[in-house]
């Protein structure tokens, strides 16, 4: 669907477009550190997508890993602290070989504590902060509590924001996509904003422009459901549906259900 | 279906109708300490359900997600050292607040150091025991093995037994129901004790008489059970058809399809 | 399908049918000590096949586990300090008790230092060493990085190759088999090979000639993942299709559909 009125509406979904190509065609390798919850999932919806996953937390190992890798995710979820060892070092292999890589700081509302190292992993430089509205309340608080804006805290810390949400929000200092793509069953599934993150983290390794990148992640993962709701009889199916359709989803279809604003 | 001559059956069948929806409308947050083969379908069942998982084993922050929980599961499968330590502070906080919590000795047939481990926690007030019969005769066992019955075993220990099996029985000192729903091929997927564990739980958190919890949760349990062996073509499917199952389950197809005697 | 031209693949054909219906009838218990990202999964599979699965990786208990056990897999994934003490344990418990068992070396391609710990795995005596051409060619590989041949090193480590691609090769010192079964889409579910390597020590429990079980497994699990692959509208739905494959999997199918030279 062109729409000439809204022009930044059809380069959001173009770019998605043309990224989910690359990722077909590239198999970007992206290693993740992520909870046990989630890592079956994950691993099977980057391998849907083209990307090739790994995921070891062993010390001995991440380094070696996270440098033969072409993106990174670092994720917060079940933070046991082999985890958190596994996160600094894979963060300095990232760092030090120019690998771009996704933090996304699950369910920071839950415990102080995590939110605290969550604050101390933003400035090492993530290219993308990928998260919902509670945990970014968290995050950009003031001492108020008053959090700032979207974009205003995308600006102070250099980082993309993908909030996920009914609608989801891209934003950088200077530019805002909102994606009205997804179905109401992600939110019953466990482990899609964790799968949304390391999708993220394979956009990164494709596409230079973190915000494009982030903005066609959650576009394509955005489309995958509402392409799985339309099959599915419940959150089993759409979970094993939503796999399915992200195999399947070539750029024409994105660009013919994008919903982006 | 109503049975005049079988009071006790309609009962078990009404409060199972009336907690299924509770747990819809109040989407208790249940805290799972439970192991890695388990993890993912555990928490998919539990939002299928309605209610809210939280997974971390980590001993710095699963005091604060128990203490923010409404009820708690401490399951022993893949028990290392690090579950071990998050179960002792877990169940503390659990204590503490008064959050109702369930113990799953999982595999406490196949390991002594375990079943001793049981033991050290059911003296720290589980409202229920959620095992199958071979971990009951074990933790029931007197010197001579010969096991106490399950009315005496609950009376003793002030605990609700459910025990899972053809038929479910779950008694406390004075109350029996057996539950005749359930499919074979729940015995053909992992982690489906664990599930009814976590299920048992989410009642606990909306339903403060623990026998009338525990006998809900396995009957909606096994009505879901028998729903997805309905469509399935084997235990992959099953798998999934139970979540889609429990996710579609109203008050009126629990009352029509329990079979509690 | 009989080749009176090929006995050999009549008779690996007739090995696998013969396995397959073993496992169901003495649904042997398989210890595996696996990655998170692969328990579930690997768990289901065996359920699937008939056999009992059991995962802890707990230094006090696993020894127990696996002296109680038919077969072990012992798999490198994500291989934390942890399941390496518990790798190191169940093993000897395996040589102690004489139970066959299965080295997976999960991309030893990536990280020097898990292909040395595998190394000194190999030398414990494993039945079989299941893996594919990038781990072979580092652990078979001189100091010129030259790899032997498959059948060289089979003679040379006491031990089965059993090396997943696009057409299996199964062979000891003497005897190669060659299986043309599985689906493009094996390579875009993540636990394949993991699953394979646990479906050979759960044949290795039924079956005293390692090569013959190896090669049933690979065949059994070809077969299940081409009938899977006849229903799957990707891998989404082939993961839950291939593990209602095996479970529904008869002798019979086997002969007939077995492509073994």
């Amino acid at each position: 669907m062109h729409s000439p009125d809204h022009p930044h509406v059809d380069h959001v979904a173009r770019y998605a477009a043309d990224i989910r190509e690359r990722l077909r065609a590239r198999s970007p390798r992206v290693h993740c550190i992520t909870n046990a919850v989630a890592q079956n999932f994950t691993a099977n919806m980057l391998l849907a997508a083209g990307a090739m996953p790994s995921m070891t937390i062993a010390p001995e190992e991440i380094a070696t890993f996270v440098a033969g890798a072409d993106a990174l995710l670092a994720n917060l979820g079940t933070f046991d602290s082999e985890r958190r060892r596994a996160a600094d070092i894979a963060i300095a292999a990232a760092v030090k070989g120019e690998i771009p890589w996704v933090l996304d700081p699950v369910l920071i509302d839950r415990a102080p504590s995590r939110a605290e190292y969550a604050r101390s992993l933003l400035v090492r430089g993530p290219k993308t902060l990928r998260l919902n509205q509670a945990e970014f309340t968290v995050l950009a608080g003031d001492e108020t509590g008053v959090p700032a804006t979207i974009a205003d805290f995308a600006r102070d810390n250099e980082v993309v924001i993908a909030l996920s949400g009914e609608i989801d929000i891209v934003a950088d200092a200077t530019r805002t996509a909102k994606i009205g793509n997804g179905h109401a069953l992600m939110a019953r599934v466990t482990a899609m904003g964790c799968a949304a993150s390391a999708l993220t983290a394979a956009c990164l390794a494709v596409e230079s422009d973190p915000w494009r990148a982030s903005a066609a992640a959650l576009t394509i993962f955005g489309i995958a459901g509402q392409i799985a709701g339309e099959s599915a009889n419940g959150p089993g199916s759409f979970a094993t549906a939503i796999i399915d359709a992200l195999h399947g989803l070539d750029g024409e279809t994105i660009v013919q259900r994008a919903k982006v604003a």
